[in-house]
């Protein structure tokens, strides 16, 4: 894997801010090996995310899959590199109420550009809420913010 | 299709407040035809969303199709019905800047219980961002919103 020094890492160090989605889905790090591919995470599910039922909304589910496999793979990713998914497959086991959610994902397979993740969200009981796999593809960019130009297009083929 | 009068409807009639989940995704109604099974709705993805490259989340693109898919059933069921998604598969075709999504969801099949639901997120030069498959099951339930009993639980299986 290549040495972790990209922007996960200049994050976890506070040389960058954590993304807006993160901040929003109320997610910290709990631990991270990016040679075994494995991340722990957790989330703080507010009320804000419910459905009419009171439970957290399945989507709001699924953001934090992504946000727990992306930075599982993000913790491998060298300078300049980015990792959008292409795909993501969620399967919802169970309900789950506004709280600490916990985020479990591991790389299955690291290629040099298309990679595997799969993913858990746990409750506080220990019990599983849901499961995801998803597919991502590691592509060198610029993290630009002005809109339309050819490299932030480039993100996604 | 049952007569339109359940959660969906009352909302719409301001009967009910719409869903913190909807709310927090800028969710609004365009048009919806609960005979033919159709939505279309648009949602205001704020700078809250974002990743590092400053693009939408695909979690968030995902929360968006489970709020567009959803309601297109949701606009289906009577009263003290529900129907949690099971399952939901995103595959995401282009980078989604913050600004208006359009989401356009059919129920492909309403079945008394099983439901199959098909969406696209759409951006506002008609560029497909993202589309989705969701599997929902139509179940009755209070719509409780103290924690752990046996109707909420019984949301799902």
């Amino acid at each position: 894997m290549p040495t972790p020094t990209g922007f996960f890492w200049d994050m976890m160090a506070g040389r960058t801010p954590a993304p807006a989605a993160a901040d929003t889905l109320g997610w910290k790090l709990r631990e991270v090996d990016p040679d075994e591919g494995t991340i722990e995470v957790e989330f703080a599910a507010t009320d804000r995310f419910t459905n009419p039922a009171g439970h957290v909304q399945g989507g709001f589910l699924a953001a934090m899959l992504d946000d727990t496999m992306g930075p599982a793979l993000a913790a491998t990713l060298g300078p300049g590199q980015f990792a959008p998914t292409l795909d993501l497959h969620v399967q919802f086991l169970r309900v789950a109420w506004p709280g600490t959610l916990i985020g479990k994902a591991t790389v299955v397979r690291r290629g040099k550009q298309v990679c595997h993740l799969r993913g858990e969200l746990v409750d506080n009981a220990g019990r599983v809420i849901a499961t995801a796999v998803a597919t991502a593809m590691v592509q060198r960019g610029e993290r630009v913010r002005d809109r339309g130009t050819a490299s932030a297009e480039s993100l996604i083929g």
